[in-house]
């Protein structure tokens, strides 16, 4: 079978669009004229978690989240989340309610509810979650498509956390001392949506918006690709989660690399106009261009541009 | 681990809702306050379907069915659907197109989108799909919560004919030359969501609704139970598919007991006040009375309610 993409695009051709529908599927959510949108992501253990690595609270906490990072990259705020869990017969009543205490702290944290859902037999933990949101009165959702040559890049704040905390679960031997430690492991398992600075971003003028959830050069590349620009990354000012920078060293990965291709941050990448006001709590990490359609990352000025921009779930 | 029932009311006590949410986990969707549903519902190959029986056509069409019933139930119309598809090594490309094509093909008939969602690998196949709908203006979702003792119960057609086509999908050899031996499998196969039903029947003043997906037995003790009052199914008034007492003589089951307990059939069961207009095509089958919550059958006044009132999807 073909990867996801692949599959992704096979759909997406399949299905049509209707009133009062005026995004479908292409974007971090689907949208309605009145500024409602809709998400939909699975988590799959053996896939997105490890039931070995993640407990019960981490798997809920990410199912949860990894939805509301997909709000937040319209602009918009979740309202109201529906939960399909796949339950293999390994999973006791005790996991199930760690789980759903996870998602409901999350969704307290943000004022939204879990509303529903389904529950059905599953050979493997599966949780299936959709988050329905809304945009703020005269805000209009940010799409991947609005960016135009010119605009400047920022992200919501340091890169690389979670792929490096990833790293240090793989080899618990790794700078067993390192300061940083549990925050990164913490960022792996725990992600944090962005949901304020994705408001922040919208209300700014933010003109196109994706979360990094696979890398920031490929989620660059498909915002580019959205908009029908180029996208500069430069690898010099993408900020770095504290502690990346001496398990890089310790495992031979470059630096820049793990933090631009590293997925699971969850943080937002968008796009702003020249003229916007700076936000310090943004950081600029490139700019859009005329040119073929698609990502360059530039370090001194020159293309340094991996072959493997980040993370694709690839199908067996 | 415990029975679907036991978990959704665990997970219920872990959650809560907020505005702008009116009606959370318990109906046959989640409500708004401003006339928005939401519902969700999973098919699992080999729990709710068969790859062995069912082709990605009928799978793909039941996924988005069974849950536009989920809003036909609320009285509201379908607006959008997100798929979650878990998608085994074993699924072709075409099995995909075909899956698509087929929950295209429903959507258009229902002036519906479907607007996104997630793709995964998976051990099993899996659709994990989610409905957004809206009542009409003026008119509010309608509750499995809001008969009262006087109502008159409806169904909004013959019953049975699922159950009856998987007696025969399971026994091919069963009465080969029945003229109603397509229509009793394509039933199975393919069933129908009654939006049109629901929308009259809320418009009509239905105090409580539910759809008949596990059997009229189980979804009205379900009903009752919810409204706080006894419902009292007369088996002799209820609607039999054609074909299915042909069947029930050949395989020796009770004629009126897998009318009334086959579950599949998705047909939609209402409360209407007894001075509601007759409709001439809903069938009476019985009343919500004062008494215990709950249902009973009855036979030429005769209580000969079963053990097993319908169908639950027990976990291993």
């Amino acid at each position: 079978m073909e990867g996801e993409i692949e599959i992704i695009r096979r759909i997406a051709a399949r299905v049509g669009i209707r009133a009062p529908v005026t995004v479908g599927i292409g974007d971090d959510a689907a949208v309605l004229d009145d500024g409602t949108v809709l998400a939909l992501d699975m988590v799959v253990d053996g896939v997105h978690v490890r039931r070995t690595t993640h407990s019960p609270a981490a798997i809920g906490h990410t199912a949860l989240a990894v939805n509301l990072s997909d709000i937040a990259a319209m602009g918009a705020t979740p309202v109201a989340a529906l939960v399909g869990l796949g339950v293999p017969a390994t999973l006791t009543a005790d996991e199930v309610d760690e789980m759903y205490a996870a998602m409901e702290a999350l969704a307290a944290a943000h004022g939204m509810s879990v509303v529903g859902g389904d529950v059905t037999a599953s050979p493997v933990l599966t949780l299936s979650v959709t988050v329905m949101g809304r945009t703020s009165p005269g805000l209009a959702p940010v799409l991947r498509s609005g960016g135009s040559a010119g605009d400047v890049l920022v992200v919501s704040g340091p890169l690389g956390a979670s792929a490096t905390g990833l790293l240090i679960l793989s080899d618990p031997a790794l700078l067993p001392h390192l300061a940083e430690r549990d925050a990164l492991i913490t960022a792996h398992l725990r992600p944090t949506p962005m949901v304020a600075h994705g408001h922040s971003l919208a209300a700014a003028g933010a003109t196109a918006m994706i979360d990094i959830s696979d890398g920031l050069l490929l989620d660059a590349d498909r915002l580019a690709r959205a908009s029908g620009v180029g996208a500069e990354i430069n690898l010099d000012m993408v900020p770095i989660a504290a502690g990346l920078e001496q398990i890089a060293r310790a495992t031979g990965v470059d630096t820049d690399i793990l933090a631009a291709t590293g997925g699971g941050d969850y943080h937002l990448l968008a796009a702003l106009p020249a003229s916007a006001p700076r936000n310090p709590s943004l950081a600029v990490v490139g700019r859009l261009v005329t040119g073929p359609p698609g990502v360059r990352a530039l370090r001194g000025g020159l293309d340094v541009t991996p072959d493997r921009l980040g993370w694709e779930h690839l199908l067996g």
